[in-house]
């Protein structure tokens, strides 16, 4: 029996319609219109392409969004000023700060200078050390507030959503980068799976991917992940961005998967499109935080 | 064939001689003392006899040691100045806070008010996501210095002594406490292990607990690892403190698991004694970098 596919576009367009409810009521109430200050330093094609997606969904839904642009020759003591800068600018409720920064820049630095209140990507350390040592879900968090990255919590919504029980599950996440693999796991926790963080050094994948109730991928390899990797009825939530012969896909062989897998997440049209709304939960979230304060 | 077992005196010992070395040289070079202030509010029995052991050790090793005792009937502002009167302190550079906390006063609001540079147990949410941000041992980090709580940092280093291979290897972490189990998983992971994460909502822990080359426990209950949750030849950490009949015992029922392991931490003797010299390199790290600065 085929998969379930799990729309993300239908899911986020639910999404966004329950957001804009909340958002067009708290403009309403507080007359602020939650912003978001995107920072980019030079030209990457894929961000420059991202950025106008963004902004896109962020103009639709009523929200402020504010480019701020450097030069890919601006130096480190220039990208920190223009972070706090934004720190300190009332009018701004989220920053964002596009990757890949031009070489010579360091990363850890210009991320450390982010307000923590205003870091809606949960990219700053103290968020993600928030969310390491939040308490599962349903008790209190134990921890100041928190954001969490758009992407690992668009693919928990989506099972979510998808009324795929996590607790008690065995989640295998494959890939452990900072801003998908790592709080995917961490999200996974503390929603009571026993979780799996494999990476490249992991030596049977393969069969350590077939344990996964849960299998979430956030490798960057082309259909690395087959359909006898995956334990039959599983969820699969694919991260994967990656293009073949000029076509999007995951990391995981849709094809095959589709015919193990209990439920699936397509690229395009999977975990992606969530990303986005998520971010705008994420800057309501942070006006809300900022006027309660 | 029985397993070696993991000497934590022997090698705390032979830490504290290579500790003491450098402690000595650092206090010729620069006149300064590094020195731990331990604050507890109230007289937990147990905290009395912990930072009983923590002061002897420090003494011996000619570090400072400042107890700073509140009474039980302390307000949570009035906790927080003094830590905060601890952070600006500059003949204290580490600060380590007592658990438990008596009822009424807000842990994560205490911890917070610590200077993550003096946070030497690695409590600080800050501290926790530098962790948990790292990059993989033997690359830049990619973050800033962080300290590691010093129980699990203690069981890593009891792997490192005993040349227990961690790359590539599936280690399995039982018990997700801020203080060990989450922090072990990430330093394990940061040692490129393969790690899954269990607690009390797993549902086959003793088939998970068997895929560990490494087995790691943190969970607080006397002796529930039984020998047949052992993979053969396995290395098992074992964290727990327990008291059975008044006499003290790890998570692992010894007794079965020193025949299947390959090598063991024995309760006590093991990951326990490592904890205290973990703290005075913390301490110590916490004044080479102040001295720095």
């Amino acid at each position: 029996m085929a998969a379930v596919i799990i729309d993300g576009r239908e899911t986020a367009k639910i999404l966004r319609q329950e957001l804009n409810i909340e958002i067009d009521t708290f403009k309403a109430k507080t007359g602020i219109t939650p912003t978001l200050a995107l920072l980019r330093v030079g030209d990457d094609p894929a961000s420059v392409s991202y950025a106008g997606t963004i902004e896109r969904g962020f103009k639709a839904a009523g929200l402020g969004f504010m480019p701020r642009l450097l030069p890919v020759s601006a130096t480190q003591a220039e990208v920190v000023a223009l972070v706090k800068e934004l720190n300190a600018d009332p009018a701004i409720h989220g920053i964002m700060i596009q990757e890949p920064l031009p070489e010579g820049l360091d990363q850890a630095v210009i991320i450390a200078a982010l307000s923590p209140d205003k870091d809606i990507d949960g990219v700053h350390p103290l968020n993600t050390g928030r969310l390491a040592q939040a308490a599962p879900t349903g008790r209190p968090s134990g921890v100041e507030p928190f954001f969490i990255p758009a992407t690992p919590a668009g693919g928990l919504e989506l099972l979510k959503r998808y009324a795929i029980e996590i607790a008690g599950k065995h989640a295998v996440v494959v890939g452990r980068s900072t801003i998908v693999g790592k709080p995917a796991a961490l999200l996974l926790l503390r929603e009571n799976a026993t979780v799996t963080l494999c990476h490249s050094r992991t030596r049977d994948l393969p069969a350590t991917c077939r344990q996964a109730d849960i299998l979430c991928t956030a490798i960057g390899r082309a259909r690395l992940v087959k359909g006898d990797w995956i334990k039959p009825g599983a969820a699969v939530i694919d991260f994967g961005v990656n293009f073949e012969d000029g076509q999007m896909c995951g990391d995981v062989d849709f094809e095959q998967a589709v015919e193990v897998a209990g439920f699936i997440t397509p690229v395009p049209g999977g975990t992606g499109p969530m990303t986005n709304v998520m971010l705008m939960c994420n800057v309501l979230k942070a006006a809300k935080r900022m006027a309660a304060a």
